[in-house]
This record gives C-alpha cells, sequence and structure tokens, in this order.
C-alpha cells in the first residue's frame, strides 16, 4: 500500500496530535471537556449563513459517493416536518463492495495505528466544520429541532467518535511495536529474541445506524473500528439517510486524497421492503457489527451473527424513582425539559416514573400521588405553553408508528396529560406532538414493562419506596435500562439506589433539578449504557468497546546483539 | 460485607504493590521478566525436599474444600506414570453453589479494585511457595516430565496468572473513580455534577480446566475474573483435578483468613460419564466461561453459552514451512526438541511441516526432500538415545486415547519415523511414547489438516515454498493455528511470512535454531494465541481478555461547589 499515502497520514497525525493527546486525558480524568465547540457563534459565519442552501442543494438529486459499479439507486426520505427530501443513493452488488472493501484492507492495516489516527482525526475536523449543514439534515431526517441537531447531531457526535478514536488509539498504543526480549541463562549466553507486534483489524465492521440519532450513535463504531484497521460499511436507515451519507463523503473524501480507497468507507442504502441489514450481518467477511436499534432486531445479531463481534444498543425501560425531594417544583421542571426533549425519541428518556401512592415528602410538606402527579403535567404544560418554544424543544415526531403508538397507548392508563397535536410555526406538515402522561399501578407491568418508543411515560403508584426499588429492580433485570434517575432526601434511601444501580448496572442519576437532565449523556465523561443489562450489550465508549476490534500478531526471531547492548539491556 | 476484609486486602495491596507495578510495566514493555523463580535451587530447601511427601500425603484421602454441603464425592485421577492417585473431592448442588456465589458477589465487588487486587496479588505469592509440591500434582496428573512441571505448572502459570491480573487491574485503574464535570454557561453560572464509577463484574465466571496444563491454562480467566469482581468456579478436567484442587484450596485460604466468603473460588468435579460442564456453561449466572479443550465443545460454547463472555482456546494445525536455511542440523536439533517436549501434548506444538517436494537451499548445498526429513528424523533420535534424558523430555502421554491416536494415525502416512514405547526409569508404568513422523503429499489434507493431538508430526511435500505458503494460508484460516514457523534465508520470503501470520492471525517465529522453540510461550512478552483465527477466540493476555469482565457503572448529582475550587478546577 501506497507509502505516501501513509506518510501523508502520518503528518496528519502530527498535526492533530494534540487533539488526540488531550482526549486521551479526557478519558482518563473524565470531567468535562470538548473540543467541538456546541455554539453556532462559534462556526464561520458563512457555513451557518449558507448551511440551509447547502442543505437545499442537495435536495431532489442524487448523492453520488465512492463505490463499485452502481446497480440501482434507492432513497424515499421524507422529513418528519413535511416534505420528501428527493435525494437517492447508489445501490451496489453487495459482493463486489465487500470484496473492494477485503482488497482495501491489508493496505490500510499496514498503514499502522499512526497513520489510520491521523486520517481519522482530519475526518472528524471536516465534520466538524459541516455541523452547520450536516444540521439541516439530522433535521429533516429525525425530526430533532434545529439547535438540537446542530448540537447532537453534530459537535457532541463528533466529540463521541474522538471520544472511541482516543480509546482505539490508547489500546493500539497500550501493545508495544517491538522488543528485545533478554532472558538471563546464568553463566552462559542469554537467550535473546527480537519480537515485534502488528495490530490486526478483525475484518469488515458493518455500523448499522438508526433513524433519530444517525450520526451520534453511528460514529463511535464507525472511528473504533476505523482506527483499528477495519474497512466500514455504514447502513443507512432508509429514513435518515442523508447524514450519514455527508458523513462518509467528508470520510471518503480524506481516505482519497491520501491516496487509500476511498470505499475503505462504504454507505449501504436499502428500503424497508428489502432490508440488507441482515444478510450482511451474517457475511463471513463482516466481523464487527455496531447497531442502534429495535430489541427485537438486536437479539437477533447477537444470537445469528456469530461469526462477528457485536455491539448493541437497543432499549430498556428507563426508569424514575421518586422518594422525597426539597423542590418538587424544580424537580418537576426539570422533568418535564427531559420528557418533551424531541419528543421523547431518545434512547436515554425517562419512561417509568415511580412514586408512592401514598405521596412523598417534599420539604415540609406531605404531598399525595395526584399532587406529584399534577405537578409534574402541570410542569409539562408551562414548558409547552408557548408554542414556538414548545416546537424547538419537542422538534417532530421520526416516524408515523411512533406517532400512532401515542393514539394506541393512550388506554393503558389513566390519562393525566394528554399528548396534543401542534402545528409548527415554520413547518405547517411537521409532525408534533406533547408527552402523553399516563397513570397506572405497579401491577399493571403489562402497561409500562415494555418499551413504548416516543413521548410516553408513566406515573405508577407503589405501596411505598422500597416497592418502587424492588419493582424498579425486577423490570431492570429483565427488560434493561440505559438510566436510572432518583429522587431522594435520605441518604440511606440513596446508598440503597447506588446499590440497585450497581446490581442491575445501570447509570445513575441523582436529585437532578437543575439545568442537567437525566437523558443527557456527554461524551469523555458519560458512559453511554454500560452494557451489563439487557438494553445494551456494549457501552459507548469503554475498553470493551475497541479491544475486540482488532487483535495483536506478533513475529519473533533470533537476535544478535552486541555485548554492550545487552548490558545496557539487562 | 466486612469493611475489615477490605482493610486487611488493600494492606495487601500495599504489601504486594512493587510486584503489581513492575508487572504494570512488563505488559507495557513485553521484553523478558518473571518475578516467579524457574529454578528449584532459588526455593526453600525445605520446601523441595519436601515436596513429595507433602504430594504424597494427599494421595488415597479426601481433599477438603470450603463450600457448600457436599453432595456425594467425586475423583479417580490416574497417574500417567502408572498409579491411582485415590484422592476424592467434594461434589456439591450446583444451585447452592451458585447461590452460594451469587450471595457473596455484592461483598466482594463492593470491596474495590484494590482489594481484590491484594488479594489476588498474596494468593500468587502462596502459590509459588507451593510450586514444588504442585510440581508433583502436575507431573502424576497431566504427565509433564518433573521439570516441566515444576516450571510450566508452576513459575511460569503464575506469571499468566499475574499478568492477566496486571491486565485486569490495569483495565480497572482506567476508569477513574470520581471526577467533578463543570461545564462552562458563557456569562452563567458553570453546570456542576459530581460523578463517580463503579467496577462490576459480569456475574460467575466459569473456568473449565484442560488435563495437560490444568494450571497455566487457568490461572489467566482464574485471575482476570476474580480481579473484577466475579466469583469463580474452576471446573477440573476428570484428569487433573489435583493441581487445580490444590490451587483453589490456596485462594480460599487466602479469601477466608481476610474474611471473604471462601467459596468465592470454587472447585467443581464431575466424571467423563457425567460431566456437568454444559449444563454450568448455560446457567443464567454464569456471565463469563473459559475454556481450554477440544474445538468441539469450544466450539458449541461459542455457539450456545450466549448469556456469558466466552473464552476460548481450542486447537488448530501448528504449522512449520522449511523455505531455506543456513544449517540445518541446529534447524533439526531446535524441531527435535519442540516435537518431544512433553510429547507433542502442547497446544503450541507443531504438526504441520511444509517443505518443498525438490527439496531446501542449507547454506550453500542444495538437500532432497528426503534428506531434510532424515535430518529431522535422525535429530529427533539423537535427542531421544539416552533414554534417562528422553523421558525427562517426553514425559508421559496424558491419556490412554493420545496413545491410541499414534497408532491409528501410523496409516495416514509413510513412515519417517516410528513412534516407540519407552520405559521410565523410575514409574515402570508410565505411558511413554516418542514421536511419530509421518511424511505425506500437500494434497493428502485429510491426513495433516485436522488436528492430531500428540506425538504426531507431518513433513509435508509441496510444489515449492509459495506453495507452502499458500496451502499453509488455506488450511490456517479454516482450522486455525497457535503458532507458525518458517525457516528462511530469504529476506523477501520472510516478509510474504510476516504478511501471512498478519493475514491469518498467527503468532510467527522466524528462524529459530537456538535455545529457544516455537511452543513456547513467555508471560509478559508473548501473547498466547491471537483470538484472530479458528484455534482460540481470545489471546491470553490482552485488553480484549479483561475488558469484557466488567463494566462500568456510573453515578452523578448536583455538586455545590465553591468558587474557590471551581477556579482551582476550570
Amino acid at each position: 500500500m501506497p507509502a505516501n499515502a501513509t506518510s501523508a497520514a502520518l503528518e496528519l497525525f502530527d498535526h492533530h496530535r494534540d487533539t488526540l493527546e488531550r482526549a486521551v486525558q479526557a478519558i482518563a480524568e473524565r470531567g468535562y471537556w470538548s473540543p467541538f465547540p456546541e455554539s453556532l457563534r462559534q462556526y464561520p459565519e458563512e457555513a451557518v449563513m449558507g448551511a440551509q442552501a447547502e442543505f437545499e442543494a442537495l435536495l431532489g438529486r442524487h448523492f453520488a459517493l465512492a463505490g463499485p459499479q452502481p446497480i440501482g439507486r434507492s432513497g424515499a426520505e421524507r422529513s418528519p416536518y413535511g416534505f420528501e427530501l428527493g435525494v437517492t443513493y447508489d445501490q451496489y452488488d453487495t459482493d463486489e463492495l465487500l470484496e473492494r472493501q477485503q482488497k482495501a484492507l491489508p493496505g490500510w492495516r499496514d498503514a499502522g495505528a499512526r497513520a489510520r489516527v491521523g486520517a481519522c482525526l482530519e475526518i472528524l475536523q471536516r465534520l466538524n466544520a459541516l455541523s452547520p449543514a450536516l444540521a439541516h439534515a439530522v433535521m429533516h431526517t429525525t425530526g430533532q429541532a434545529f439547535m438540537m441537531a446542530f448540537q447532537a447531531g453534530g459537535a457532541h457526535a463528533q466529540d463521541r467518535g474522538l471520544e472511541a478514536l482516543a480509546y482505539a488509539w490508547r489500546a493500539m498504543a497500550e501493545v508495544p511495536e517491538t522488543a528485545c526480549w533478554i532472558k538471563p541463562q546464568g553463566k552462559q549466553d542469554p537467550l535473546l529474541l527480537d519480537k515485534r507486534w502488528h495490530i490486526v483489524p478483525r475484518g469488515l465492521s458493518l455500523v448499522i445506524a438508526c433513524s433519530t440519532f444517525p450520526t451520534w450513535n453511528t460514529y463511535p463504531g464507525l472511528f473504533a473500528s476505523l482506527a483499528t484497521g477495519n474497512p466500514v460499511l455504514v447502513k443507512a436507515h432508509p429514513g435518515a439517510i442523508l447524514p450519514v451519507a455527508m458523513s462518509v463523503k467528508v470520510a471518503q473524501e480524506v481516505l482519497g486524497e491520501l491516496g487509500f480507497d476511498p470505499a475503505l468507507v462504504s454507505l449501504v442504502v436499502d428500503t424497508p421492503e428489502a432490508p440488507v441489514a441482515q444478510r450482511l450481518a451474517l457475511d463471513p467477511r463482516v466481523r464487527l457489527v455496531d447497531f442502534t436499534g429495535s430489541n427485537a432486531f438486536g437479539e437477533w445479531l447477537e444470537q445469528h451473527a456469530r461469526q462477528a463481534q457485536v455491539f448493541t444498543e437497543k432499549a430498556g425501560i428507563n426508569t424514575l424513582i421518586i422518594d422525597s425531594t426539597h423542590d418538587l417544583k424544580a424537580v418537576a421542571k426539570n422533568l418535564a425539559f427531559s420528557l418533551s426533549l424531541y419528543s421523547g425519541q431518545m434512547c436515554t428518556t425517562t419512561q417509568a416514573i415511580y412514586v408512592p401512592r401514598d405521596g412523598i415528602r417534599n420539604g415540609d410538606e406531605q404531598l399525595s400521588f395526584d399532587q406529584v402527579a399534577d405537578t409534574l403535567a402541570s410542569a409539562i404544560n408551562g414548558l409547552l405553553s408557548d408554542n414556538d418554544r414548545a416546537c424547538a424543544v419537542l422538534g417532530a415526531i421520526q416516524s408515523e408508528a411512533t406517532a400512532a403508538r401515542i393514539a394506541d397507548c393512550r388506554a393503558l392508563g389513566e390519562v393525566l396529560l394528554d399528548s396534543e397535536v401542534r402545528e409548527h410555526p415554520q413547518f405547517p406538515g411537521a409532525r408534533v406532538r406533547t408527552p402523553l402522561l399516563l397513570k397506572v399501578d405497579a401491577s399493571d407491568r403489562a402497561a409500562y414493562a415494555q418499551e413504548r418508543f416516543g413521548p410516553i411515560a408513566f406515573v405508577i403508584a407503589t405501596d411505598d419506596s422500597a416497592h418502587s426499588l424492588r419493582v424498579a429492580r425486577e423490570v431492570i433485570a429483565e427488560k434493561g435500562a440505559m438510566t436510572l434517575g432518583v429522587y431522594s432526601t435520605d441518604a440511606a434511601f440513596l446508598y440503597q439506589a447506588e446499590s440497585l444501580a450497581r446490581d442491575v448496572a445501570v447509570a445513575l442519576s441523582v436529585n437532578f433539578d437543575g439545568g442537567v437532565f437525566v437523558n443527557q449523556s456527554a461524551a469523555f465523561s458519560d458512559f453511554h449504557a454500560t452494557g451489563g443489562n439487557p438494553a445494551a450489550n456494549a457501552s459507548i465508549t469503554d475498553g470493551a468497546f475497541v479491544s475486540r476490534r482488532f487483535v495483536t500478531v506478533q513475529s519473533r526471531r533470533p537476535a544478535v546483539l552486541s555485548w554492550e547492548r545487552a548490558d545496557d539491556l539487562l
């Protein structure tokens, strides 16, 4: 493989080395850090001003990418804000595409860790520059409101990509490149071997993107695999192809400019009628699968893609336990935002809220269950009373199925707050819905202990807080959860909550009543999912997320050593 | 769980800290290092002198360990040197044993990484002190000759245990315990969260030991799991229980002395007629499985133990390619030892030796295929001509099945060197056999491209060295291999060999013609198996071997920070 490509990529490694080193420091400390600004004001004015036009110029056209000879075209994305995107993408013969990536693998592998990481760092920087335009593409595929699409789909996704890259780099750098092995033999000459170690990728990596976070949930697997030497097939969700295609294009440009085969990162598109993920995931050449999406398909992958290392983020019953509060209004305000943000379509949004049926202590007062439920409902109403603000928080519902689910779920409990259809100020055709809040009894497990994706939450009456803990433990152990929020003023209860979190391996957020929300997960600090309960078999990003993407191959041969050097080394 | 236990274990951590730190340095450098001496002279004289008596005192008796109420006894080990051990071991009700370990888990988990690693370091040190007695137990279960049993079963196994422990410690230490997350909010107050992270074990860990290396292949999984918080069930091979039982006893003593439940490490015994590994491996409480043994059972575990992380070391076709040599006699001497050591019963012993049918260059001369084969056969004959030395190299054949296999394989090719039955100078009943060397054609894949465990090797005639590389590539890709040895004086050929090693992910040894052998694998330096070809799905020990044994659970809560401290941190 092109020595020129390698040396150009090594220059990029040197160029971006400070960022990489800071990222490695960040994953070791896990305090706050982000290299990619989340404020539009920190991006060049022309990029921000021109972003919408840049996005619109892509609509109604074919989106070209590098790859083998196309055999067809596909693409039928419709914005949740009510219009067709009209973008088409190439489809390839699977076998030809996989062969092409297989052929490119040795060159990419042999370029070495530094060169690969250098190229990845450059890709991330260019993705960051593209953030304003990407935001429109994310908005009009996922339904996220613009600012969220800009932040979560742009800087935060890039943060997650860099975080995975830092983990991959650290894991590779922990394997020495060479060593001299000198084993003393008493009075005889020592045994000498020269050894070297190669980082060897698993094979082809399939990253299956989702429709709600097509960049945020895709970049970690993409960069972890690519950095460790695995060519990557990104299979976009048919409803959210464009932001993935734009991302793949950036990767292909960097790879191509360096002299590598741009098809080392390739886009795969399909249709709901003729899905390809299942077939690809079972291909013997595919050795890594990253997936975000439904439990059904995630579990299918875990069961069937036996030739591959499979990393899944599925769904669970995100849980909140209210035991006691100092200021329920502040709590309710926090929860109202959390439940409304992106209409509850985050994999971290709370679904099950346990409250003792006899109510809770709030500061000096005792509040009944209904008072707690009403305070929460009122807070949601308050947050969403201004329609413009409501639309900026809610965004739009990504799929018709989610909108239909809201209606289907109304009968599952007593309606505390009904979901409303709202009209978007700019996009009259947008699918905007406010949260549905239902009251159920802890015994109604069939209602609340099943994932109800979308703006649907249950306030669940329990015998007492100990009962809340018990039910939450059972439900999370069986169904999993990405998040557990707990409100209590009692240190002993919080200790029990911490034990629960450890026992069922779920991330815990305690007494959030300010400007941080249980459904937020910050790169370089928060581990997203633990990988230890049924909601996900992997964490974004920990050591296990990267260490299984490569193996180490050693080579050793007898060394001839001058005695001077031996003396130095012994 | 006992705060006293934790603090006593923390003292052990401090006590052994230098060893741990040196081990962590060693895995980063991978030069030569070993804390456990492999020479008997470095052990206390009384331990060495008393070892045989210590071993004999165990024979014909019940071996008691901590655990639930036993429900029966088992044990029918027979020394490959020709006598019954007569030792029995307790059998437990599986459910009761697993429940007991489940109950002990939270206390062990919550003791924290330092305490757990401290206890493990103490266990290793006490195992080391037991090495002379352990050697007899290893010898009379595996059939290894005494010195090998002492080294591979003692110090080298302990090295491997410490290496896994160092990896586990490094992986856990890379997760910070706490952090303060301070996100600037422009002119507003920053968002503040206090965060902490818990290392949470996967669950119960089942380590399935083998009959040939019951300590060396068991300690890595045992210590990696135990250090990361998982209680360990060690399922001994019915033919090699005693060294495992002695090891478990040491672990139980340390755990019990500290105040933890000794059953955190428990022995499981079974019989060939009523095996329990399959049922245990599918138990939902068992979340980690380490296995060394047959391809059939290893693949069964990979396919069926879906609730667990499965680490297998199976078998492959260990390969040698002879292209050209400087000094074939030196090469043959090296290979003779390699093929004879422990009668070829190492998972790293060469089985397939590819030689061009037109012969090779050796220095200035051209040697025919038959000359190469004869040189090798003569070297084996030479090495084994003295019967005492032969027995000290060969040891005994562990199982009757392996002895029978030698006879069965005679018809697979032209006999270059026949296997002989030898009489052991001290143990007349010992099952001692010399290697069988067969000549076959590259087209006879049914003969050589299937694992023939034991002292059975094939010299395979190929069209030329390029053909050797091609066939080796195909066979290793399909069947896997732990080792690949290559002899060539041609740098270009060695480059191709290095590419082959990378492509099929096998460890390469080049031109070994001195005192190091292709089947040797040194802890802290050599990765044992890559985990990247069908011979093994894991490597002893790399990052992936430990990172999947725990998950990280986070807990975060709003922080109230003095501005002074915030200024320091921001």
